[in-house]
């Protein structure tokens, strides 16, 4: 980059970057977690009370612009949006899934968390259950945990043969072009915490024993395994960032951060979308005309 | 009822009744919803600004009440809950729905919209596509329409021979009550409103272009069966209200009163049910000192 154009950028002057091109894992390149800050907060607000204001003002335009999306799918509109939530232990997966909600109509949201596959599942093809809950036109639809799963824990846990685990990656990739070739958005999210910032979060837990439910002991054995964790993600985000579905790292030690990035990433694509409300295909002025004379 | 208990209930002395039993429909008596007025506050703050003023207060209370019943339920409790809303187009069964979401921790809940049966739903019993849908333990799930509309529109449209529907009330009863036996809370909640608030709020999307896709002029051809309606509702009300799950008559002129109502009722259930943190099944001291000394 040039020195001038290094100092436009630098004072703001042209067109702000995209936070989706900020965030957006490059394609084709090797990645290495260890270089991602899971503490910093890359474009956006520079302390949390600016944060969580900027995240409440987003509010309004995603209500609407959510409301567009699915009154528009009843004029035949295929389109919709699935955000998918990935992340290590205490990452936050099920925070943000609360405050995606709180952003839209949940009616229009179609949430899911993926737990270890059951029986049924297992006698399955592993994206045999995530078909099953994909978002129908005009919703958004929320996955906490994902098919990821079937390349990160089915990694490390060596839950599957080598040779197959490979052929998953490719599969993935088809599948997620077989849905945005269809109309769905597909926002792919690593919540990204350090090691030591997990360990906070589970000694607040043990802190608190309205929390021990939520604790397991058999969670620090998985830290023992984090550096697998980590190599199991660098493959998938490196094997999985397509054009039509890549992935994005989010900083998610600040849980406000984690919450206006994917708030802002969601306000970009349903702006890009810009989803209209349908005509009337009926005669407006008749029908209230009847309403206003009716016996 | 004496004057002198008459009097002691006036003055606010003694224990205030439960909302529920306010609002519940006598069991064994012939329901008249002409004498419901759907603009009354029974029970309720005496208007808008403290309506929604209490509401909001209930909101912590109730976020920590689900977040208890979930946690119980990983400790091996069935206990659950489900929220069935009825009600004609208009009520706001879906403002309830966003409503009630907004109070709770979205991941708990499991939400269902019930629309016209699918080809493959008319190829089972009614109650099919409703024992898909229900809540797991720990849950609390919400219909939106649901088992009912099988003796509501169907009733109206004739869409089943009379013996057929006869029977239904019987096969809803006998469902619903196995519901309760399995640990299902099954809170029904009729959303009243007046034929001429619908038609004020019909009116209402008619004036606004960007609420002409919630409308169809169909809306205004069921309008004319609103007696048949009625009609099908008082006999749903009246042989679906059992003590194991009976109907309440919510009067939903007013938004603010409904939702207070709605949430006081959850309240008043949860509060029943009590749940509570299971108590840590491990070490605590022993894992604290794990992650405190972990290398």
């Amino acid at each position: 980059m040039g020195k001038a154009k290094s100092d436009k950028v630098k004072r703001g002057e042209g067109r702000a970057p995209l936070l989706r091109d900020v965030l957006r894992v490059p394609e084709g390149e090797r990645v290495d977690l260890s270089t991602y800050d899971a503490g910093a907060t890359p474009g956006g607000p520079h302390d949390k009370a600016a944060g969580l204001a900027a995240t409440a003002l987003m509010g309004e335009r995603l209500g609407d612009l959510q409301e567009r999306l699915w009154a528009s799918s009843t004029g035949g509109d295929r389109r919709r949006v699935l955000l998918v939530l990935q992340g290590m232990d205490t990452s936050g997966k099920g925070g943000t899934v609360k405050h995606v909600i709180g952003l839209f109509n949940p009616s229009g949201c179609r949430i899911r968390a993926f737990k270890a596959p059951t029986r049924e599942e297992l006698n399955h093809p592993f994206l045999w259950r995530i078909a099953k809950a994909l978002p129908e036109p005009g919703e958004i639809g929320i996955f906490d945990r994902s098919h990821y799963e079937d390349v990160l824990i089915a990694r490390v846990r060596e839950l599957v043969p080598r040779s197959q685990l490979g052929r998953r990656y490719g599969q993935i990739n088809r599948f997620e072009q077989s849905l945005t070739e269809d109309g769905t958005t597909v926002l792919k999210c690593f919540l990204h915490i350090s090691y030591e910032q997990q360990r906070r979060r589970l000694l607040q837990r043990l802190a608190n024993p309205d929390k021990h439910w939520k604790f397991n002991p058999g969670d620090i054995t998985e830290r023992s395994l984090w550096p697998a964790y980590q190599e199991s993600y660098e493959l998938a985000l490196e094997r999985c960032t397509t054009p039509h579905a890549p992935w994005h790292v989010i900083p998610s030690n600040r849980k406000w951060y984690r919450n206006w990035a994917i708030s802002t990433l969601l306000l970009e694509h349903l702006t890009s979308l810009d989803p209209q409300y349908p005509k009337a295909d009926f005669d407006v002025e008749e029908s209230r005309h009847q309403l206003l004379t009716e016996g």
